[in-house]
């Protein structure tokens, strides 16, 4: 049965089909990136989030600091997405036996810096021992106004992007080659050891956009998440994604033997937001980027051409087949 | 730096001194079962929990469905133990190579049961690849009044027991010993596989008791943890516990050549509860095992002898040596 290949794409699917009932406090579950809840009379925000060595990093890419902040920021950005304020997290941490006191102290310290930065400080948590690190994080967030979805895009929206995307992706491509030295990718080194979750601006988006999500796996992939969960089509201007390629982004590329508008397409972890909305409402922050049509699907538009946006990077299980 | 050996304990320490400033929100933060914290409000108790493949069970002791039964109690016993009510979870799962599409299907239709019982359904989750399957389970609960903490016991207090102790652990031993058809250890091996979170016990308890703790690890060390936050001496009467073992316990523990009082002692994953209360207030569910004294350190109290207790059972990193 070793290496059945189940993706992500398809467990979710299956779970999205025996979850199906989330229960009276349940406003939103499984498809958004987090879970709405009404507890004690107010709307809630909840996620929770992976960082598992061998699957999302290996050792020697990322510091003890560098995996506390990346492991803390992914998991809020979650709750950034959907325009709420994250108050606390827990870490269950799984103790790898190459751990030390010494390490984990240092994980810790830069767990405590960051929560409280992010104003969601380290609550608690739980340890166990494992074969490999990993740090799973729960996020809860507080929700000002309405929750910012992934199903509210409507056509005639203008597609905004906040952030960057594709750095991260050239910073884990310099690692796996062993380039990280280069002096051109250092920026990129640094958005995939410190990705930031874009906290003020997911909040300041709850009121002017209609729809949102973080860019976690990439445009290509998540993209078409927004298309499904609004059931429209989401259409990226490949001329307005080009514009906002700057001279060291391309110099990176470059280094690399990568387009850049493919690295834009492909890489997650930069943690940008994708939202939409109508073209007047477009905060200063956000660029545009496309725009929302009736219909379905994810497409990137050169010119005259259309070409569909499907699938993308997928963490599969080791040992697994490519499909 | 492999088998470096950090402890659970250890690390817990680590992770308490580097911790320690959990923000204004926190109530309790680690050391109890669950961290308590003040939103929109009102006091909520948050957990979480993981069940590792290889560090908490293999994967052929167990069906999907004892497998979701078993996280999901584990994780909101936390939460009844706190005096609380459960009002929701979200799940982390990593995916083994080995899963397929049927049994990722059983074990979201017994997770969606589960949670549904105990009034707290899956509201989402996340998904991930990894070596083998694991299931962090992140629980939310509201408290109706204060929170049972370890630390409130008094000397003077009775110290109960409310559940039992030692069947998951002579269940475990089956099945570590390939034993698991025999009808002695028929009970043992259903309170390994599907344990019960005690949660209209621990509400019941929040009006009576003064603290109280889940036994997930064991009395034996359980008990120095009720000791150490109350900054009391906890004295379980041996004779009272002896009273404890019945017929069919007694004989599970014959046939796999264990002394049932040591089973109670180290049996952790049952999830009893482990309370104190003036005498007065015992509810009847609740059994008397000892009492609360001044002092410090557990205390198994034989006639006129006394053993403290300490350490027991640990989940130790595969690789790491024993202390």
């Amino acid at each position: 049965m070793r290496g059945s290949g189940l993706t992500e794409a398809r467990a979710l699917a299956v779970l999205r089909e025996e979850l199906a009932d989330f229960g009276p406090r349940t406003a939103v579950g499984i498809g958004d990136d987090a879970a709405v809840l009404e507890a004690s009379g107010r709307r809630q925000v909840w996620t929770i989030d992976a960082c598992v060595e061998g699957t999302h990093f290996e050792r020697k890419w990322l510091s003890m600091e560098d995996l506390a902040h990346k492991s803390i920021e992914a998991a809020v950005s979650d709750v950034c997405a959907m325009g709420a304020r994250p108050i606390g997290l827990l870490v269950q941490l799984t103790l790898a036996p190459w751990l030390t006191t010494t390490l984990l102290r240092r994980l810790a310290r830069e767990q405590r810096a960051t929560g409280q930065r992010l104003g969601a400080p380290v609550m608690g948590g739980n340890l166990t021992a494992g074969r490999q690190l990993e740090l799973v994080t729960t996020v809860l967030g507080e929700l000002p106004g309405r929750a910012l979805l992934r199903s509210g895009a409507r056509p005639g929206d203008q597609l905004w992007l906040v952030g960057s995307v594709g750095r991260a992706r050239l910073g884990l491509l310099a690692l796996q080659n062993g380039w990280a030295k280069k002096a051109a990718l250092a920026a990129c080194l640094e958005a995939f050891r410190r990705p930031r979750a874009l906290a003020s601006q997911g909040r300041a988006l709850a009121s002017r956009a209609r729809a949102c999500l973080d860019v976690s796996d990439g445009l290509r992939r998540d993209a078409p998440r927004l298309a499904e969960e609004s059931k429209v089509a989401v259409v990226i201007e490949s001329r307005r994604l080009e514009r906002l390629v700057d001279p060291g982004f391309a110099r990176a590329a470059r280094a690399l033997a990568v387009d850049p508008l493919e690295a834009m397409l492909d890489g997650g972890e930069d943690y940008a937001l994708l939202a939409t909305g109508p073209q007047q409402q477009r905060p200063r922050f956000a660029r545009a980027i496309g725009r929302i049509e009736a219909g379905g699907g994810a497409w990137l538009e050169r010119g005259e051409d259309r070409v569909r946006l499907r699938g993308g990077f997928e963490h599969r299980a080791p040992g697994g087949p490519a499909r």
